[in-house]
């Protein structure tokens, strides 16, 4: 069996100059990873030009491609966000948005070229908002093909209205401990599983 | 011009034996409507017979009607509710379910019922989940004839993960405060804009 | 291995004495779960008496828990909702605050006794509102501890504003159908995979 | 008074070269607001670069101000979106990012800047999703300060499944057209009320 693959996009508005926490939450659950002998690469979208629409590839210029190569290599797909107004960035919609741009692929069986893969979200944000970004991401993964495993949700959020921030407040949550926990161990459970065995090509494959 | 009124639907699971988050919530805002000559009542849902249903009248046994009559005579109705994974409670659900069974329902110039009526919403939970429940909340009155003023979506969350609520953790919050006092004036001073200038029935008429 | 079972709850708001477009969805999927030889039973949720409350037993004259011992022997959940302004039922929301009142119970291993289990969700509505429907129910199932395989939402809508129901309109609709036999499909593979290779109880057990 | 000034986001994610569903129903409302003397403009946000954060002005390069300046000259502002995956597209979600960076700033009064503005939304797609992106884009809008008038969603979407779009199958929809209606009458009424009578700025203003 090949070593498992995890990659992380990471949708923060923020480019590689500037912290960001989610790529702080994000490194945790690498370091479990790290244990449990899972590669895994941080994806930081902002650092790239991604070009608006529905396609694979959207032309002269689009550095989507290049991610979705990334994508594709991976067992494992974790999509990181932070929270505006209680929603995820534009950068993750549009991620989901790329990705959909693809769910008429299929693999040499028929399925969509995303089955197999184990989708995860982490999302941070001063408040609010977490659930609603995790329920729309993982439903998103998973109505293109994505497997989703029980508790892929790591987030931290503060109290209601302005605070700090994940790196300042949250790294000690007991709660968003165990949600790292649980979705690096889950991710690669499944992960593993799929490689072992691959969900059969039955009942399944695009008309 | 007569004395306004506003009615407080309660959508917490538990009835008034117990104590209520969201109605400790609700009376900050009661203590405004005081000093603003607002007259506002409670209404806890868990203490009636409510039937599941989306007609007016769900026919024997079923106590919505006489809610439904507080709602009609009510300028400013607000909902509140607690959270569930990140969710309005299923009476939050079954309120909003009901007042829609109601809205073909005409005034005399032949506008929804709920024209001229203002909405707003309050929240309460341990964390993560009110601004998806405000959006959905407020959105459903709107989409049934409410008029939304701004800022009239008070919340108290807590920090990711199980914690205290908001009557042991939430009443000092000055965001909450805040909010809680901006909703009290707005649905006001809407009411009574509504109340001196009702909304010209033109354009906005059931076919 | 013995045969794997199947339960649906249906959260129509009707009892079973009315006719529910759900329940004919439901039944397309039960269709190919005969063949598949996976055991399967409908509960119509309005039939019970559901307390309201979020603990496992909320006592005298409860119903809920006939129902959740047969959640707790099915290897297959699939939850199913009509919609009014574009949200799941009243009914649909409250089985998720009663499962989730049971998520702190932990299986012989000290996962979540939900562990092993796989979710699927189903959608009837004259217009809009599936998919916010099927992200809030399936990132419920997972939050709780369900498997979530890819393609799991069967859902049927009509074009926007009124307009005829799934039984009259819905029937013969490609897309659905591919979604019913996707669904029944894959929640069989996964529970054949989870019977056979549980989830190991590592990094996944509560604390 | 001055006369009436509406302007029209229109988030698709095709620019001008390309024709949008999404704006032949911004037209509709155009054609209303002409007879009703309300000046309309509409900006296809995918012409320009908006750069990503959530400051009022990114720096060099940023395109966002000019649209922003015609955000504050308005009266009306109607965020326009297609839909993908059941969500909005990523413009959308980046024009409330935008708006949001500026949710601090304050008018003479101390009120935040979008107070006595009126907001709509306008959603196209081929199936499923408008509700929830209206729900999503009213509850941002609100939140930062602008007025939601009843009935100021108008959408189209199909049947559940790929299918043709607003251009070649919506256009002729009864329930679309009186929300197109209701949408330019109300929000024409509500604007003209706010110019008359603006918000008092008594406990809404910004501490």
């Amino acid at each position: 069996m090949s070593k498992l693959k995890a990659i992380f996009l990471n949708a923060s508005l923020k480019s590689t100059e500037e912290p960001s926490n989610t790529e702080v939450l994000m490194n945790k659950i690498q370091s479990h990873y790290k244990e449990l002998n899972v590669d895994s690469e941080i994806i930081r979208l902002a650092d790239y030009k991604i070009a608006l629409g529905v396609e694979e590839n959207m032309g002269e210029g689009d550095e989507w491609p290049k991610i979705f190569q990334k994508v594709m290599a991976a067992n494992i797909v974790i999509i990181g966000t932070p929270l505006w107004l209680g929603e995820k960035s534009s950068l993750a919609t549009q991620v989901i948005e790329r990705l959909y741009g693809s769910s008429g692929e299929t693999n040499d069986k028929g399925q969509s070229v995303f089955y197999n893969k184990v989708g995860g979200v982490v999302v941070t944000g001063n408040e609010d908002g977490a659930k609603h970004a995790n329920a729309s991401i993982l439903y998103g993964l998973s109505h293109i093909g994505f497997v989703i495993p029980p508790n892929v949700d790591a987030y931290w959020v503060g109290e209601a209205g302005p605070g700090p921030s994940y790196i300042d407040a949250g790294q000690e949550n007991e709660f968003t401990k165990n949600h790292v926990r649980m979705l690096a161990y889950n991710t690669m459970h499944f992960a593993k599983m799929l490689q072992n065995t691959p969900i059969p090509a039955e009942g399944n494959t695009m008309v």
